[in-house]
């Protein structure tokens, strides 16, 4: 049996001893692929933890310029590798190789690397601060630890352990990153991180700059993020797996970053669905099963007020749901998982208005599923009917009036986002008002007619939220250089020689480049004497 | 028996049910003070929670220049009361009425409450941040959720729970606080929550802005940092109970900031010696027996290299130590404690060279002690030898030489701060750039040629450093404005309506005050069409 190597410490290695193994499979098809991945022993994470202290140490030494040249060649060998990045990811995911995977996916890590590089060879991510009268100054710094990533399912390349967010974050603030890769796309995983690798090395970094594995026993993993040489975790998955891990991280006193499930509430305001109800039915259908509804960000729960135009929006939107073909999900157990959860809602007291069966083609595929529930149920049952449904399923509360979807909102747990759609004309304005603080303290990003699923990587954005969606509200997972700072130090050199000090926090600006904060205000000049 | 009365809900009430009770003691004497305190139930920390979540509420709504003049309001009457606020807190922690209390430490507490108010006022804390193409806008927003602050006994204003560093950053970033009285300084905590508490009300802000108790069971301690109304801690003390209060709210998502004990390592590298060894003598014997040595950073370790200077400093801060006569500590239970660290230093090896034991004078008195320990036996025991002593004592550690020293920095636990003395000439210059890096990660702040025991109050200040020394090494519990986003939830308005949006995201700056990063540059102007 051929298996899959994994990285250490810059060599591709296959475990001596027999170890477990798995296998991937082609979503579509619902087979197995050949590649067998090892499950990797503790003594490969420890040795991973070994170099990976190395590494973090040979970093925190290294040139930001070196470590920016290393993120853009590695972005410029993800676009000449294109082909062979989407021929693969599409067999692991079943993504679309275009426009999902070639045309949306792979350029936003491309980009999202190239604006890590621009932002660690800028420096302002790090807040040089200085006092001059009192010669005190401080910035963020390396953790000097490597950091643990580990990636979703749902995105082969912008949130992956060796590409993606936390990956591109945390090298660019200087760390080294331990990747282990989702098992769903291994493969793709393997791809990128031997494109990251040869970057590695020809960037000349420290060999451990980027070290992967695709699978550890769940013990190990809780044993890896609760190791005290662990610099910190980025995890985006389940919640059940992410409380464990950062339960394990707390306890180590290991900064735990991540990003659960989520229900992006959005709200159609009456006078919105009155002036546009088709087109926001078609806009809801398309956003709720974009990527075969496997967004973090995916709208999971629409609210309503009963009346005519609502009506005609269930029924375009029932239209768009039941017309579309079920698309191919993930993994072997999404489809029973999604008929479990939304067979459950129906006994909550439910109505089944699109989809709730297992596709009929062959692959993983569950029916685009549109549920409806009155205002007065759902606070019955508020638990129960934000059970988050990972896929193309959606449910539709209808409130009795304006009251009572104050009160619906009001029973929402924490998501990323919420949405308010509301008339054009200021009908909805004084309901709009009313809601929105309602609605804003539940959520990380609030938005005005525009559906969740779109998460741009601009320094504005924020991707958290309040607990459990995110571990700790005051970070987001994208947009540069907040995301940076997750996996910084605060550092501060009080009384320091000045020849002594790091070079951005001298008196001289090198290259003028870095916003600094000077006597209380941001300045990209030298101190003035 | 006459209760002294806790603050609940803007009431100054006792409990219904005979609780149990404590008193306070004059540390100078080491007599219980008159008054009688209660141990808080369950049921008066609910209603705080409860009060403190519409609080919230009401804060999160009220103008940042409400809560500037309610800061500086405060900050007037701690003025206007000075006599008061010395005298009791004189008596409570047998501090010196002066300099420390009247003249150092109150005009500190002001001075902090000022900052805040102005950085409230200001809003670049929130560090607005505005993407004009994408229309995407975010800032840091309160928490929505009442914090709890727990201060330490060492700082009866500056670190109050109802006055310090932690509930300046907690109010001006628009959360209210749940102050938790240090017991060694009810009487106070309970003065400066009277007149917090009269500015709170001259400011119209809502009557649970502050609360306050004095004590309450360790479980239900436990059980309020673990309640999800809870919107952050801050706690300053030991570490013991500082690390379950972390376990408490790790659990419950709620963020924890802390800050447990530290050594604060000062290495004196063998040219500063030679030079000025006993000035240096006299500069250390200061900064550790400053306040009793009952600081945070106080030195309480010194690494020096053996040769003829050390031994001449050894002697010159022997001579100090000996010579100081014995301050009151704060707590009946210190001296105990002190005696019984020393001791346990001198059975691993240490050798006593001044005190060691407690007064003879009335109250709670423990000798200035000095220690001396070689490195090779430093090396084998280092654990040991790194239990902090709360007071004015100290080890010193003499290496044989400089890869010796370079050992024991290497096998130093993390701190708050760490110093480096070298010789003026350049002497010391390569072994400093050697041991510099070796010191920097193991501390938050790293000095050249200053004691650590001034914490300056100044945006470029860093009190934090490495796990379990704080929480996250990300923040900072001085220095305003960043400690002020511990307190903060990031929030991001996406495609929002400009009428809509808050006054400091819009495109007109209001007042032109707040640094904003508009399009990936700080500005105060306003967003230019």
């Amino acid at each position: 049996m051929q298996l899959e190597p994994i990285l250490i410490s810059g060599h591709w290695t296959t475990p001596a001893e027999a170890p477990k193994t798995f296998t991937a499979f082609n979503p579509a098809t619902g087979e197995a692929l050949a590649a067998v991945y090892p499950v990797s022993p503790w003594q490969d994470l420890d040795e991973m933890l070994r170099a990976g202290t190395e590494a973090a140490a040979a970093l925190a030494r290294t040139p930001a310029e070196q470590i920016a040249a290393f993120l853009e060649d590695y972005a410029a060998r993800l676009e000449s590798h294109a082909d062979e990045l989407v021929r693969i990811a599409h067999i692991e995911t079943a993504l679309a190789e275009a426009p999902r995977l070639r045309d949306v996916e792979l350029p936003r890590t491309v980009n999202q690397l190239r604006q890590a590089a621009a932002a660690a060879r800028e420096g302002s991510w790090s807040m040089p601060t200085i006092d001059t009268k009192l010669n005190i100054r401080s910035r963020f710094e390396p953790l000097g630890k490597p950091v643990v990533v580990m990636g979703p399912n749902n995105f082969p390349y912008a949130f992956n352990g060796a590409a993606g967010g936390d990956f591109a974050a945390a090298i660019a603030a200087g760390n080294p990153v331990i990747a282990k890769a989702h098992p769903a796309h291994a493969g793709t995983t393997r791809v990128l991180a031997r494109l990251a690798h040869e970057a590695v090395v020809a960037s000349r970094l420290h060999p451990a700059t980027l070290q992967m594995f695709y699978r550890c026993s769940p013990q190990d993993g809780l044993r890896l993020l609760g190791d005290s040489r662990t610099g910190a975790m980025g995890f985006t998955g389940g919640k059940s797996t992410g409380l464990k891990l950062k339960a394990a991280a707390d306890a180590a006193g290991v900064p735990a970053y991540f990003e659960l499930g989520s229900v992006n509430p959005v709200v159609m305001l009456p006078g919105a669905l009155a002036e546009r109800g088709a087109a926001l039915a078609a806009e809801f259908a398309g956003s709720c099963m974009l990527g075969v509804g496997q967004f973090c960000t995916n709208p999971g729960i629409v609210l309503t007020i009963a009346d005519n135009p609502t009506t005609a929006f269930l029924a375009e939107a029932t239209a768009k749901f039941a017309a579309a073909p079920a698309g191919a999900l993930l993994a072997p157990d999404m489809p029973a998982a999604l008929k479990k959860t939304s067979a459950r809602l129906v006994e909550l007291g439910a109505r089944l208005l699109a989809g709730g069966s297992e596709g009929t083609e062959p692959g993983f595929r569950f029916q685009n599923t549109l549920l409806k529930v009155g205002g007065a149920r759902f606070l019955e049952h508020s638990d129960g009917f934000q059970e988050e449904m990972f896929g193309p399923c959606s449910l539709v509360i209808v409130a009795e009036d304006a009251d009572q979807l104050a009160r619906c909102i009001g029973a929402l747990e924490p998501s990323l986002t919420g949405s308010l759609y509301s008339a054009n004309d200021g009908k909805d304005d004084e309901l709009h008002d009313r809601l929105a603080p309602l609605l804003a303290k539940r959520v990380g990003r609030i938005l005005n007619d525009k559906m969740p699923t779109g998460v741009a990587v601009t320094p504005a954005m924020v991707h958290g939220g309040p607990y459990p969606t995110t571990g700790h509200p005051g970070f987001t997972a994208v947009g540069i250089p907040a995301s940076m700072r997750r996996f910084g130090a605060l550092r501060c050199y009080d009384n320091f020689r000045p020849a002594r000090l790091p070079a951005i926090l001298q008196d001289a600006n090198p290259g003028g480049r870095a916003w600094r904060m000077i006597d209380g205000g941001w300045t990209r000049a030298d101190v003035v004497r």
